[in-house]
């Protein structure tokens, strides 16, 4: 068994990251590369892996999953803080992952991946690519087509184009639903829209979703995917959101996990008398 | 091509249903049965037609849908007020249905149903099953299982459980979201729930979830799907609602049929200044 | 010292109350009556006392406010459970409210009540006036005006029209803000409404808020008033809301209160990582 | 009778100011200045006149609504586009609002500002005081005294303190209530917060609120107040918002002009079917 690690540079240091690999390598796990979450690698260094296994939260797992989905390696995210949506092992379970991963005893859900093409370039997404105002005043003027039609327009902060993945990180802040991440749809939640008539939109992965910036009070704005920003858009352009055949797999402990995330890290549900 | 006609017997008399099946018969097409709409039918009378034409609102839609998934018929519905989500025509395209009818130029979209097992019974509907309080004081106590494993509890009006078809009818006044009716997905909203963390949740359509009724102040509380009372249901009991193998497969005029009916019907997106 | 208790029947008994009555009068504090919260009482009773005492949660003080603003008698509140907005002490702090009221020790909070007009009658309630459907099927057609213009019509399950005092109740539900009972307005929050462009409308006490029943599918619907029925509305029928002149004196430990029993009855702002 | 006239400098040139000061010297109303919006003047020449009246938008107003306050001075707007919420007069109503400065038919509403002070520096603002991130990326830890007692805390874009003028501006994009203008409330609004239980709260203008900036992922966060920028600020640093007794006078057409505006520029209760 080969694994590759992936890891957040703010968290975890060189001492540490030699004591993690003995661990694996001590179980007859070979661990063939070792690197921060962003960084690039090729294919072949992918191909000497079974599995990526990331150390961190979930904004570590969001830098590696657009590589994971290339290479179709299955993530197993072992989170060095709180539990995350995406990890599923916590901080003081490391041998309990290595022994899962000795022992196949791994459940993976498959987690599509959203494409955004922007200024000739495609990008491919697992949590959401947002459309947001780069400064504090005013609002920007968003026109949405689906499939080449009109939707709708709104004077917004900006947009987020999420995945159900994404749908309990930033698209919840705006006052998205909550949705099963085993789904494979597509949320358009407007960020602070003035207007009282427009609402979390829910739809399917094979729409085009094409967002055009028609007009901003400022410089620019920035569309941003997975906590990355991706471009600075400026008045009459656009960019394009859907969903990509691409996928990860994204290591489970159990069936009822994502419920367990919800209550756990946002009191879902949680009874107070 | 033959047809059995379900209508609105409150908006329908004879004298129209009668011209409406001259015009009709007049294209050859048959008219094998005019019912209303709630009106049982055998299978055998059912068989006797190749489509379930619908002249009425989508309440009546609602109430063919069950038959029309058992029987396997496609529905066709012509709207007798304004365009409605479930209605392909308006009240003055009845010449463009049959046209289109003869013509083999229709579009359907499936629709799958929910299954809601109570009281010994099990029933089909095409938008929702809802628990609700019976009286105008206060509350109810619910809890809400998944697959077997307590999910959560409140105190509310009731709750809904709802397909995409009906996340545009009594969903969205609750705060649910607008979901494309193509999904196959079900959604959880909780009505006027006395709580600040729970909100509309969606799941897949393979999950069982169990609505279980701790406490009530009053004698029974609600349970009605599609717009029929279902059940009197009581302390301690409970129902189950998962996704249907069972589906219609329901007229549409075009692709972007749903956001046309959203921002007709419901403002969707309107700008005013 | 003379003061009246009011008690809820179904969580005090004979036994308890007599217990309760001896504390009070060790301490010379004279109880000149002992009544069901929803008793009547005369004037010449009320003019006994110097303070009506409440055992029993929030809607046991509901049923007291009434008499309290008529007969200009503060209200001093402690829960025989959790804590509750409108008690000031909890269950195992009798002791504390006797010396409290010995030594003068008490701040209030005055409260003001809103005036409903309906069938004839005049009402005065402290959280909120609530027209509501009686069925659980359909939704009914309101209409409102604000002093004599019309502002806007909606179909809902209903519309609650609610002091500041009321809003962490019902008015919370359905979707309202939270407002300090401080304050003296009124807030109309529809009750699912099926539009998207409703929301809380928080206006002056000195408007005159006219509800009307446009229509309706079934025989009546309901007018209640701090969680009593108080009138079977039909079709064409209105109903007049405004604030009130009256107001309860309500005694509070502190000025952070209302503030402490938000975090701890509705978990309001607590954090979960 | 004498005016200072102040203006949108985008919108209005110098050929149509002099037509416009022509129209008033014509009916014997002197202009004693005529500025853009944003100038600073002096008290003797603020005392050289009677209104401060206001050519452009709700912008516009809020520009000159601090100076208004300071030196007494009653505002009367005519929108030079459509209405808008603090304009009475729209742009072809100029003669409309000369004739009614002559004749002493105007009406105002008083409108309270609240204070924010920062580095050592006081503003006074009329719709709002925000705290927003300076990134795309990442959110702000934010906590929130009132009084000195911690109320709450969360993790989001930002937090807006409005007044009940502001309601229908940016605190409403962020899912605050609509507030009557006339009343003197501050309402407290998350701008996009990661967390399930916090909630528009309506408090008393009385209240001392302080928000202090826990953690920030970047260099700073902006504080904005009517649209300006009012200073950078850092980690552990805090400012305080609370109402302040300077009010402006606005003029309004009537008393049910407000509401007006809401349906004309919101679409507010508008029936779609």
């Amino acid at each position: 068994m080969k694994v590759i690690i992936f890891y957040n540079p703010l968290k975890l240091f060189k001492k540490q990251l030699d004591e993690i690999i003995a661990l694996f390598e001590k179980e007859n796990i070979r661990v063939t590369g070792c690197f921060p979450a962003q960084s690039k690698i090729t294919e072949e260094m992918a191909s000497q892996s079974d599995y990526f296994v990331v150390f961190g939260g979930d904004g570590t797992v969001l830098k590696v999953a657009e590589k994971a989905a290339i290479f179709s390696k299955p993530i197993i995210c072992l989170n060095t803080g709180n539990l995350g949506f995406l990890s599923a092992y916590s901080g003081d379970e490391i041998k309990e992952l290595i022994n899962d991963i000795k022992n196949g005893n791994l459940h993976f859900s498959k987690r599509y991946l959203l494409e955004c093409s922007i200024g000739n370039k495609t990008y491919f997404v697992l949590n959401d690519v947002v459309l947001i105002k780069s400064q504090p005043l005013g609002t920007i003027d968003i026109e949405i087509k689906i499939d080449g039609s009109m939707l709708y327009s709104f004077l917004a902060d900006g947009v987020i184009i999420s995945t159900s993945t994404g749908s309990t990180a930033y698209a919840l802040s705006a006052g998205g639903p909550i949705i099963n991440p085993n789904l494979n749809v597509i949320e358009i939640v407007p960020l602070a829209a003035h207007a009282l008539n427009v609402k979390p939109l829910i739809i399917e992965p094979t729409h085009k979703i094409e967002v055009f910036l028609k007009t901003l009070s400022h410089d620019f704005a920035y569309v941003t995917g997975d906590g990355d920003v991706l471009y600075q858009i400026k008045t009459n352009e656009s960019f394009v959101v859907t969903g990509s055949e691409k996928y990860i797999k994204l290591a489970q402990k159990n069936n009822g996990y994502f419920f367990d995330a919800l209550k756990q890290k946002l009191g879902f549900g949680r009874r107070f008398e």
